[in-house]
């Protein structure tokens, strides 16, 4: 990226949502998009593989903190914690964005090819959560389950927090995980 | 189906599902399936929606009755042993399929397309168990979280049963829940 462009990748996120937003994923072109961010469409195929990956590369990144923060975690904490601490990072960093979280996830929620993309991505996330817990030397299978589960309170959190935006997502996820505590619980 | 067709569909996946470990998914036609099974073109497009949907009729039909039976759990029931005893259904219809089964999770596991096509499958039966859940009267958010989680369970058991060919699916099943119950206890 050259240094005459701050925030471009910025810009071409910010502009490609405005117009997924106002006239449809499927209708809008990566020329549309550049146009309406004021940049070249070389400079948008620096940044992007296509239309969809606008909306997924803030999610990789993502995830590579998540990974970070699960292997920084005490080695003493249970790999329920240390998982659960690490998506915290991915909920405490979209809550900082969140008007533009909220209008990501509406539009993947209402075009079926993103959701399965999405379906995708969390997938990915949940083989990344996995693999660090193995790092730390947790049991494979319950490093399995444990990323899934933890995955799982992630997405009801993220979709709760749709429908209650003033809510906060770190908080939701707790609560989430929480309420999936009891619901194992109960069948003791 | 006409009279004279018995098992046409069971013909055709078993002959689909044998192309597809020989060949690989992508260099098989509908052509050549229904030659395989001594079968018409036409026969194909009366069961299967194209050559993909041959792998994955069978897990709606699956997942109809994992919801009846969470529908039929005494009311009494925790959502979580009633989702439980749901996918136990299913693991207990693929453990009487078992190499078939095997044979298609295999398949599914080192075909992109096939894996994408497998985890909207997966959200599908999710999306089935949290409705069943609700139907019961349990709580909207414990619903959801209840389902994933349960899903989660039966995903990596499932992975794990393609390892461990020996052991029976629905201990599987069991065992990964017991797993997730004290590793989500863990962090009390």
């Amino acid at each position: 990226m050259g240094r005459w462009e701050p925030d471009t990748r910025g810009r071409l996120e910010r502009a490609a949502i405005e117009l997924y937003l106002e006239q449809g994923f499927a209708q809008t072109t990566v020329a549309q998009i550049t146009r309406h961010a004021g940049l070249t469409t070389r400079t948008f195929f620096r940044h992007f593989l296509d239309k969809r990956d606008v909306l997924f590369v803030g999610m990789d990144e993502l995830t590579e903190r998540v990974a970070k923060a699960i292997a920084a975690a005490p080695a003493a904490w249970p790999a329920i914690k240390a998982a659960a601490s690490g998506m915290n990072i991915a909920a405490a960093a979209l809550q900082l964005r969140r008007d533009e979280a909220q209008d990501r996830r509406k539009l993947i929620n209402t075009t079926p090819e993103l959701r399965e993309r999405e379906l995708m991505a969390f997938a990915a996330v949940a083989k990344t959560v996995d693999g660090a817990l193995s790092e730390r030397g947790t049991d494979e299978r319950v490093a399995r389950v444990t990323a899934e589960a933890v995955l799982a309170a992630f997405r009801v959190a993220f979709e709760y927090w749709g429908e209650h935006p003033d809510r906060e997502l770190p908080q939701l996820v707790d609560e989430t995980l929480d309420e999936l505590k009891r619901a194992l619980g109960s069948d003791a």
